[in-house]
């Protein structure tokens, strides 16, 4: 067994004080040999962690750029944005920048929050496939008392319909909630247990059960996901202009379009959860700076990227990003320089989650319409030579 | 088109500086009315931030927490390490920690690299597909040009293969190199821009292509990255051992063995890109500690969780993470505090990435046998209620 | 264009007369030199074929051999069937029969019908994702309408409720029919086009739409129909005694729960539609024998096989098949020797849909303990050398 | 056990004839009161069956209708051709007509046989991760044995190259081979396993495998399959003439173009294997005419159907076929009128399988195009009503 001597030091009372971060970062390069100096030398209170970490050590110090002005024509996010992007991938504010002009200079990005959703999928198992089907129908019988069972335990979270599906003697039961402006993935979980330790007590067969069957399917990009939007499903469109386009970027729109069909068949054949340029880059960035929870960005990230070219030369293009996670309180969202980048946007708080996501979308438009120029205009590479660190 | 009034201010020289992250921080609180003070409270030297961001305006803090001991048997990573995660969402630490524990009691995790790529994959478009055929057949014919072109624009990129793929009148070209410690999208966009130059060149007929046709697939998830390793191909094994589950998790192997066939089912069901609770999870909060590019999570998450109940009534569980993207120097990795977390692990500059991406997927696997164990156990809610922030 | 000489020759009254057949077998021969001897020489009256083909030349012919018995305890298939299956490939007759037998010995197979569906999904095109949406949720206020105009187009489809997705300024609308003893396909376009022309008439903005958008998905395997059902979703479900296999196919069952997970990870990794050995062929040789719409074995052969090892050494096995598309009239059914087919296992006309897949789902099942078995304990290979065609 | 009396009854040396099979038909009918008058009704001579059915109790009729003429300018397949489809469902043969018509008009459709494999890939099961790995490396180092150990089964198929891939403590070998004229699947399976024998055999360590990991992957759609060609990877491609479109078809190609961005995006969000209208329609009705193993059906209807509007606005259209499984001699190809229908092709026999892959993958084009108009132009219910047999 593990000695003590290498055990975490833990303190119950004051476990996120600077003094107990100091004494792990001793233990530790005790411990290693390695030193914590910069990591230490952190600003904000720590008074403000406990609820976000365990066995803090200190502070990781992550650079924060500015990518914008840029003009959405949503119906939450209204008028002219700057989006603070934390990143070390160097070209990576300047490329989302540069798409943003594009986009002012075409009037802007128009964007449309389609849905939202929170889930937990518990998996019950019966003693055949027809007791798993008949537990189904009497699931939908007792909607009222699964719903009040489950809503006991939130002020907030309202559950909205379950979705079913049976394989052998199973029954993945998908419990699909509004949750106001936050996230919301604890808040469900928490209310489906109610709900399930509700159904045990009531279903008058024997019931077992896993509070999750991998049918949320939390923390991993799915291809349900994409049919069935696990957080806000969220539309962010607009029509390039192809003089603005040739004269900015240098790129013929029927070039663009022609490049996207290839890109297409490339994403299809591949199998891809997104068939646009990078997604991830501006979902990633956006997500650290405004405290969003990290892991979120493999299920955010998936979506679909459309395009027709117009019978006037320009290019219609769309994202649309079907499984996007935000929260604009509760989790990282309150730390000081976190929040402050959600108050640039004017999005910290509660009723500001779909203004939120309406701004990641846009952003990530503004993004695949840079990238995908500049592999077009050739200039891809040198630009990473330009204002990215050579590593090699 | 945009006012110059809206303009981010620059300055070209001087473009890192704290002073002009202050002016653009003025600028930005004089269009938004937002504040940004605890974003301009960093105690990092900006001056190294060049080649890692633009339009610099501050920076992000970010809670570490330190997760172990946890006890390696690799080819590269040995002994036992504490492993540094930052990440906002309560419980996370705690839980990696649990199941680290757990692994150490049953004598330590084993990992393996069983291959590492990383890839440009141009697309090029002929006038039919007998044509797209016969390039790629021109194209193996003539390697040796192909590798010395790609070669020369780089000291350490090695071009190992192509991989090609025949649709339409499109043959897409995927250009797997050995990039050493680098993660080297940059360095093999590069290899790669030059190898189609001098492809242009000496192929006999027309030759017209984009530098990415998504089959790469850069910046998102693919089922092609799960086939063909973009990054390392990581695995991490363990046997748990019956008693110890028992004594440590309250969890009965066979329970577990049970679970995971019902969680198999699901993620097949759901076509998720991993079919373990959360790999995610650790590796965004890894990424972020040691300055990975972040957005990569999304390519590193998927993979497969592997499990079999022993004769014995131990359980043998491996998570095998297919397309790992990690480097141990360039991009953030050099930063003050990021890399501080990298020396933690033993893991910064050359000759160390093998070692990270073991240590990576060893974490994996202990936050996925905790989190399995939470959710059998019936404790995932209840701990998420008393580690986490209360969002509801 | 083609020259007259070339043209099929046609016969507006008498088109699937045996005449007519017989001068379009001249006409090929004149054609192409080849003869239609054989294909010529049928027995059934064409008299019954018009509905069912075009340009009818002649007749192919088919061997069938059959499987059986096999005990199925289902809620609509009760007692001992003789299964016909129609198929050139040898072994595969004789592979069903053996897997037959050991789920006799076993006590029976148990199948369920857990639901059926039969969908036609319409693309509806507008100016911007607003509008898109705002459609969706007109057409769910809107439901009595919609629904009394598709029903006015048959007796016997019942519209049961849409599902719907947005992307970009798309709706897809995904209309769920059941459809009687009938596959329904024909069906439920007519109705759904019916339904689409009262939405044009009635919605208040402009509609623009395609009949329909893939999402349906007709006639293809996609992940949708994995999760929604298009046709029957069935499980057949058995319990392997351990003593049983030993003695009557040499297998351990903790050897094949082993080599199942071990297929499992293959089918994940392979991105495999099926995770069983090999569906199609059961399907496939029992839809050409009882006139099934050959083509729909693509949507049909998609599955879960599961598999649970039981604490007394027993395996549990199950195979479900979310989209089994099956008719016991109309179409092919209806043809001579078909029908006898049908008659064969008691499932000729109406009411008798739900048995006739039950042992679909049953003959699959048995075929896939058959070739597991032969695979693990070696002699697949030398059954197909013995009794297959040598080919080589 | 199966009591006796229900036993199907066999006769080792006469097993295939008319009275044996009259003996079944008798039996069965006393079993199940079911009559198999017209199944017994057979012309071809059951002598030629033995390798291709067991049990066999008669023969099923299944009408053929022809489509075309049909125009293709393959490398194989060059002139005009007279497609034998055999269906019982009403329409298809004369879509598939219609479509070849306007193929005709627009100068007949290019094809192009791409690259070419069967595959048997067994799983090799390790003590852990990287003894998996190392073998890996060995099988490399010792191909040429290997080679040798397969060749030696197969005077025709040739061991082409190994792709391998590791997950968990397994290694999946996929064995390519080219194998001639035939499908092949027996015989890879018979080379494969001679070659896991001598792999067995000099391994320097222990070397434990299953025949079949999933990974082949047989007689089901997988994605693999869709990038690693399982039998013949085609391409037909066409430039569809804008006046003869609006002319023959009553459709505009600029309709066309936008309808198939629509019905892409509707394939990507299904998860469909293909993302055209219904390449199985074509696919399954050739492949019963000549003989082909009709479970394929579901490996070989996977596919891109491609389109560009062309600056004239013609439009360019391709479908690509990666996994298209046929054979021109064995299996059911030497029956009756199995042989005629692919004689009526000029395939039979040795050397024709690459011309008769160009005639499948010309004919699956012709029918996306006639649907495809069809949908568009608003008469493909139409179509089904006048046509198809009233099935409601």
């Amino acid at each position: 067994m593990a000695d003590g001597r290498y055990r975490i030091p833990r303190d119950g009372q004051n476990d996120h004080s600077n003094e107990q971060a100091e004494i792990r970062r001793d233990f530790l390069q005790q411990q290693t040999g390695a030193t914590l100096k910069y990591t230490g030398e952190y600003t904000i209170d720590p008074g403000v962690l406990p609820g976000n970490i365990e066995n803090f050590i200190g502070i990781v110090q992550m650079p924060v750029g500015v990518a914008g002005p840029l003009d959405i024509n949503g119906e939450h996010a209204q008028g002219r944005f700057y989006v603070p992007l934390a990143t070390t991938e160097g070209t990576l504010v300047a490329s989302y920048s540069r798409g943003m002009r594009v986009i002012n200079e075409c009037g802007g990005v128009k964007t449309t929050v389609v849905e939202q959703f929170m889930q937990r999928a518990p998996a019950f198992i019966f003693g055949d496939a027809r007791e798993a089907r008949d537990f189904g129908n009497w699931l939908e019988a007792n909607m009222e008392g699964i719903r009040q069972a489950a809503e006991s335990t939130t002020s907030i979270g309202k559950l909205q319909h379950l979705e079913q599906w049976s394989v052998s003697r199973l029954r993945y039961v998908r419990f699909n909630y509004t949750t106001g402006d936050a996230a919301g993935q604890n808040m469900v979980g928490k209310a489906t247990l109610a709900a399930c330790e509700w159904i045990k007590r009531h279903y008058p067969g024997d019931c077992e059960y896993l509070l999750s069957g991998n049918m949320d399917t939390d923390k991993k990009h799915s291809h349900l996901n994409m049919l069935h939007s696990r957080g806000k499903r969220v539309v962010a469109e607009i029509t390039l202009d192809k003089d603005i386009m040739r004269k900015m970027m240098k790129v013929e729109t029927t070039v663009m379009a022609r490049s996207s069909v290839l890109a297409n068949m490339g994403a299809m054949l591949a199998g891809a959860a997104y068939n646009g340029p990078h997604s991830a880059n501006g979902i990633a960035s956006l997500f650290i700076a405004t405290g969003q929870d990290e892991a979120n960005v493999v299920e955010s990230h998936a979506g679909l990227l459309s395009h027709e070219l117009l019978p006037n030369g320009d290019l219609y293009l769309s994202v649309t990003l079907p499984s996007l996670i935000v929260a604009t309180y509760g989790g990282g969202t309150g730390l000081p320089t976190q929040r402050e980048c959600l108050e640039l946007l004017g999005c910290y708080g509660k009723g500001k989650a779909n203004k939120f996501a309406e701004i990641v979308a846009a952003t990530v438009l503004a993004g695949d319409i840079s990238l995908a120029c500049a592999v077009i205009a050739g200039h891809w590479v040198s630009s990473h030579d330009k204002l990215g660190r050579n590593r090699d």
